[in-house]
């Protein structure tokens, strides 16, 4: 079986990671059509030792392809949702575009895979199957394990936001502003709104006026909600973006319904798919940034009794932005929704 | 009147920052020694347009001293204590030495200037004041008052904690290990037990087996509850070292036992002393780091109604370590205490 894949948004930072992914995972990918803007259009990238040459994205370009992965933007995936449907081939998006749509399921493959397949034109789908906030994925990981054990009743989430959340240029600008400081030269930014060198902010995304949240905090409620198919667990977060190049951090205080307690919690993600328990309490060491970038698995750590409240523990959860917070997980719903299975997770 | 100072651990981060203080608040300042180990005796430091010798630390450094203000860590402070005290020299300790012992005040001069005169020998008090955990004071700026409108039920803190609470080194480790980083140079820590170059980890104070806490989350709990002179309100908390240079940041959850309002939680903080309400929604501008360092105001900002709960709000607030979190809150602690009053911030 080959799967002929279209990657849009080829150069970016999610786009890169894409093809990084399909191989190592062993992606039986047939032809491989790498996309971007015409500015982009014409630079060579690399995939299994051949140079690809990127093409400029039109409505023609998924003609004989079975599988879109997106991450352009949500205008790119608005403007080409239906051209890439209509070709008969399965868009799996990595903007907010269509996550909160009905009938388009909402798809972390470890979580909820059975969703995935409910997109193929096929079965009566619309075609389309949204990655969740990369925020979003990191957390349930953790999280999803433990509501099926005890029943998630309330969260309180702190994130601690890697620079990739918001593309390469903005991780270029944290490098380059950074430097900046170290000489002590100005610097303006231009990617994101604030200056990001030796520095953190409320995360950069919309305030909503009405509740106070940004949307980035939002997301992270309304998409726990769909994904875990349940609307019970009440969910609170401030989200910030901090000076981190590619990981996700995230400060997660869970009140259960039932009682879980920590050997417990530990148990069940031991054997959690995609989740690696980080442990040392004689080193005090737990999950950070570094050491999780540029692996597959989320790692979990540092869980303890919340002594203010009962059947609450804190948890803190660390994965990579751009695998398990993009690309890898797009993948994975591709190989759920497609192959019918799960690939092993290559570099845990 | 004239007040003779003796500074211990002069060189250090917060030691400058000592006499930066003094300086701005016009604190009537009659002789100043600056102390510190051997190996420091012999450099100079500015101070008004002088230069001021370092001396070496001894048992003798205090007499005919009034104030001794302290930050060299909680063995020197256990070490000099006797010697201080029996001079009659007033000891405010920037160290968790003494903040736990009964009848050591712990002060935070907005929130219970009271308790800072009752350190007074003439008054019967033991001669050292406690300079609270830095995490906990700048909590407590935004906290108390609104601890003191709608009783504060439980709080769960997530901390952005910068290199300078860790000491001069650190900020400095952090800078060199972000140099190396960017230069792709390798780098081996020296101060912090890990890698900080665009990295954060758990707090890496000691892990407290029994509860799973560290010992800086804590300190969170436990001062708070002296500070405030009510055990009540129930704490938990996540302390996190970020890679900013010296101004804390908190992401506060906080559940009231009465109803408070965003409009009446504002209204409350903009009344207090040395808090600064930041807050632009326009712009969708909030405190920062990068803004709040060198200024002695703790700012506030991103208030909003935490819809999970009743009667909880989401609180983001960001105070620069160095000062109000160390230097600053140590001098208004000797200002009550031997003045009878705060000065104003010079630099909010």
């Amino acid at each position: 079986m080959a799967i002929n894949v279209a990657i849009v948004g080829a150069t970016g930072a999610v786009g890169v990671e894409f093809m990084e992914v399909l191989a190592r995972r062993n992606f039986p990918v047939g032809k491989l059509t790498l996309l971007a803007s015409k500015r982009s259009a014409g630079t060579t990238l690399p995939f299994k030792g051949q140079q690809i040459t990127v093409q400029e994205l039109t409505a023609d370009s998924f003609k004989g392809h079975d599988l879109a992965l997106f991450s352009a933007g949500s205008g790119v995936s608005k403007q080409y949702r239906q051209a890439c449907v209509e070709a008969g081939c399965l868009m799996v998006d990595n903007s907010s575009a269509f996550r909160m749509e009905d009938g388009v399921p909402l798809v972390v493959p470890e979580i909820n895979p059975g969703e995935a397949a409910k997109a193929l034109q096929r079965n009566g789908g619309k075609g389309v199957i949204a990655n969740p906030n990369c925020s979003t994925i990191i957390a349930l990981m953790a999280l999803a394990p433990l509501h099926r054990e005890a029943g998630i009743k309330r969260l309180v989430a702190a994130t601690y936001q890697a620079a990739s959340g918001a593309g390469h240029a903005a991780m270029v600008e944290l490098q380059e502003s950074t430097r900046a400081a170290l000489d002590g030269k100005p610097f303006t930014p231009k990617v994101l709104p604030l200056p990001y060198a030796f520095n953190l902010f409320p995360h950069n995304s919309p305030w909503i006026e009405a509740e106070g949240y940004c949307e980035e905090e939002i997301k992270l409620r309304k998409e726990t909600h769909k994904i875990l198919g349940d609307s019970r667990p009440r969910i609170t977060a401030t989200c910030v973006r901090v000076p981190v190049l590619r990981a996700h951090s995230e400060a997660l205080n869970v009140e259960f319904e039932r009682p879980l307690n920590v050997a417990r919690a530990y148990e069940v993600l031991r054997q959690a798919v995609g989740v690696t328990v980080r442990e040392d309490r004689a080193a005090n060491r737990w999950p950070m940034p570094l050491e999780v970038s540029g692996h597959d698995n989320v790692q979990v750590g540092r869980i303890r009794v919340d002594t203010s409240n009962p059947n609450t523990l804190d948890i803190w959860v660390v994965g990579d932005q751009l695998l398990k917070g993009a690309a890898l997980n797009a993948v994975q719903c591709a190989e759920v929704a497609l192959l019918g299975k799960l690939a092993p997770n290559a570099n845990p």
